[in-house]
């Protein structure tokens, strides 16, 4: 038989939303007659604005015609969205990103775990503990490290433990390493990293060149005014990060699909004999080899995302879920639970109660309340001991999951 | 600065089909007085049928209301949709393929570039000469080769030349290989495997425990009714062979982006220590770390192309591009060319006049006829000699571009 990618038996368990979704439907079979309010998952729950749907059918209909059908997407996206980008979502900040360093997608989850792709195999990985798994699983699958610990570490990442007693603020790595994922606002944590945070991180990578992989799929949830919304907001972020963003969670395109990358055109890298190459080069063959495109209407749905319309629908959707999270904190807090998040970020990370650890409070709150979390240990070691809770939810199902909480 | 994944670095120039287009934007641009007419890339140009539009706009406009908003679809498929695959594509054939064996993604290209990744990096790979750029370069990233040669050939990869002489059909590897790309109807030959010849690639897969990686996204261009569609349709593939099927060119689909690929439970793959492993488990590890399923007005759309107005409106697109090719044909025979292809595919393979290379008849048929092609050379040192021309144009293009073929 043809001999398989081994790296991949290196994985624990399933990846870990499968692993709640088997769970999940599993105790929904046990007991069908439960109301399961899923707060476990990080995906939306309300309707998209109407301009956004008025896009996506108004560019569906002229495929239905010979006159404006349009054939494949422009490998890295179309012109005008990507304009858009530029213009809204940087230069509106003062932030100067070229439209040829923006490159539309799919997902940001398929770009933060593709990223990888255009390093070396043997490059040393940090990652925050905990993290979004699918960091720690892409480079698992390509080889990056050894064989999991019993806590579920893989031999030859660094670990940067991000803990309450420092404000879940992951610490610069002692020593040298490569490459760095920082996700801000922190999916799981809630935490966002500050703008001296970010400097010290930038001016880390400078000294090590080390490349950042800023994933910023949350901003639009930054409610501070001092927190940087993009890593280029602080000085010299152009020679070490790599910055990827979602239309997911801003205007609620989980079931949609689009995103983007920013790769700077000055950002470097260096082969063993010491030639330098752009990794705005590679990303983009990367891009135009192994991926088509974003559907045309889809396209158009996100550039409508920036009309005026657009944008007040924005602020309305991310305002929603955000008081979802200021209910949420405060009866948790009111509850005597001690927990972090829910300020700049749609999730809410939540010690669990002594004698529990995360999957056991998991099935607890599952079995008992009815509400489907997300187990903190699925995150990584650091996690263990806590339980994340996604705001994204109807405001009944909030209220309904806090009074079942409350009843515990 | 951080390594880079230095096997990017042996690709040969660009991938094909930007460096076309950038050898056509120049053009445009010293001759914007030129009306180009474009056969190069396969892009298809007729409306979507009306069924699927609409389905589209329905799904679209399903997002707008809380109560029937969709979230993040199914990591490998909406279910509905992959019974319509098993049930139209393979069953309706006589092909038994389970729902659990059919992953849908956003395109074929991508599913073919990303399947080398459940393989060892030290897998042989047999690739046929002409050969669809995708296969080659996405094994040369993965580090599956040396540096290419003079004539494009990278060191490690098996070439299997598929010339006139033998009907283009590739022949058997000497020797021992783990991984085969087969593609029929082939793109760029338009070729197609006969099951005897296809019985053969099966029976030589199981003796050597290689897997066939079949991509099938032009088998609604099948005319002859003995060439067979789904490589299950030979005894025995599905222990040996991997499928994939787009709807890109069966109902318009190129720049929707959807697509399908078939990985059986039998398929087995192996470790170093001789364990053995299913390659749908790590397709379906890969699927959900790597990507994040298909955009859901999307896939409801690819539903609509099964509804009988759907399966009627694609058998008219399909009828009307092969009688472009067969327009072609006759027209480029007439004029004393040397033709394949363009009977069971939406392809013509032609062989350059006489003084003539690939890429020199490419910028002649450019230049004189202002007729955009494919250079034979592009897709790899035995399509030298050869130039591609696309059946995927609207009726008066295709006969302008003929006559001025005529006027050369």
């Amino acid at each position: 038989m043809a001999r398989v990618n081994e790296h991949y038996l290196k994985l624990q368990a399933g990846y870990l939303f499968p692993e709640i979704a088997r769970r999940t439907a599993s105790f929904a079979v046990e007991q069908p007659e439960a109301a399961l309010i899923r707060m476990g998952i990080g995906d939306v729950v309300k309707a998209l604005p109407r301009v956004v749907v008025d896009a996506m059918k108004a560019a569906a209909e002229e495929l239905a015609a010979d006159e404006t059908f349009q054939g494949y997407p422009p490998d890295l996206g179309q012109l005008r969205l990507r304009e858009l980008i530029v213009e809204h979502e940087f230069g509106a900040r003062g932030v100067d990103v070229a439209i040829d360093e923006v490159f539309v997608s799919d997902g940001a989850k398929c770009d933060s775990a593709n990223i990888q792709e255009i390093f070396a195999t043997d490059c040393v990985v940090a990652l925050t503990d905990p993290v979004y798994p699918v960091y720690c699983d892409s480079n698992v699958m390509a080889g990056r490290t050894g064989a999991a610990d019993a806590d579920g570490r893989y031999a030859g990442f660094v670990y940067l433990p991000c803990v309450a007693d420092s404000d879940f603020q992951p610490p610069l790595p002692q020593g040298h390493v490569d490459l760095i994922y920082l996700c801000s606002p922190n999916n799981p944590t809630g935490a966002v990293l500050t703008r001296s945070s970010l400097q010290e991180w930038v001016a880390y990578a400078r000294s090590e060149n080390a490349v950042i992989i800023f994933d910023a799929a949350y901003e639009a949830y930054i409610t501070d005014p001092e927190v940087p919304h993009s890593i280029y907001e602080i000085d010299g972020a152009r020679e070490v990060a790599i910055e990827m963003r979602s239309y997911s969670k801003s205007i609620g395109f989980t079931g949609v699909r689009c995103a983007f990358t920013v790769v700077p055109a000055q950002l470097q890298g260096t082969t063993v004999a010491g030639q330098t190459t752009d990794l705005r080069s590679l990303w983009a063959r990367r891009h135009s080899t192994k991926f088509n495109g974003v559907s045309y209407p889809i396209q158009c749905a996100a550039q409508a995302s920036y009309t005026p319309e657009g944008q007040a629908a924005q602020r309305q959707l991310v305002d929603f879920y955000m008081s979802n999270a200021s209910i949420m904190r405060q009866r948790l807090i009111d509850g005597g639970y001690t927990v972090f998040g829910g300020t700049n970020a749609p999730y809410l990370w939540i010690a669990t109660p002594e004698g529990h650890d995360s999957w056991s409070f998991f099935d607890l709150l599952m079995r008992q309340a009815h509400v489907v979390s997300t187990p903190g240990a699925g995150f990584g070691a650091a996690g263990e001991g806590y339980l994340r809770l996604s705001a994204f939810q109807h405001r009944e199902a909030v209220e309904e999951a806090m009074d079942r909480i409350d009843r515990l």
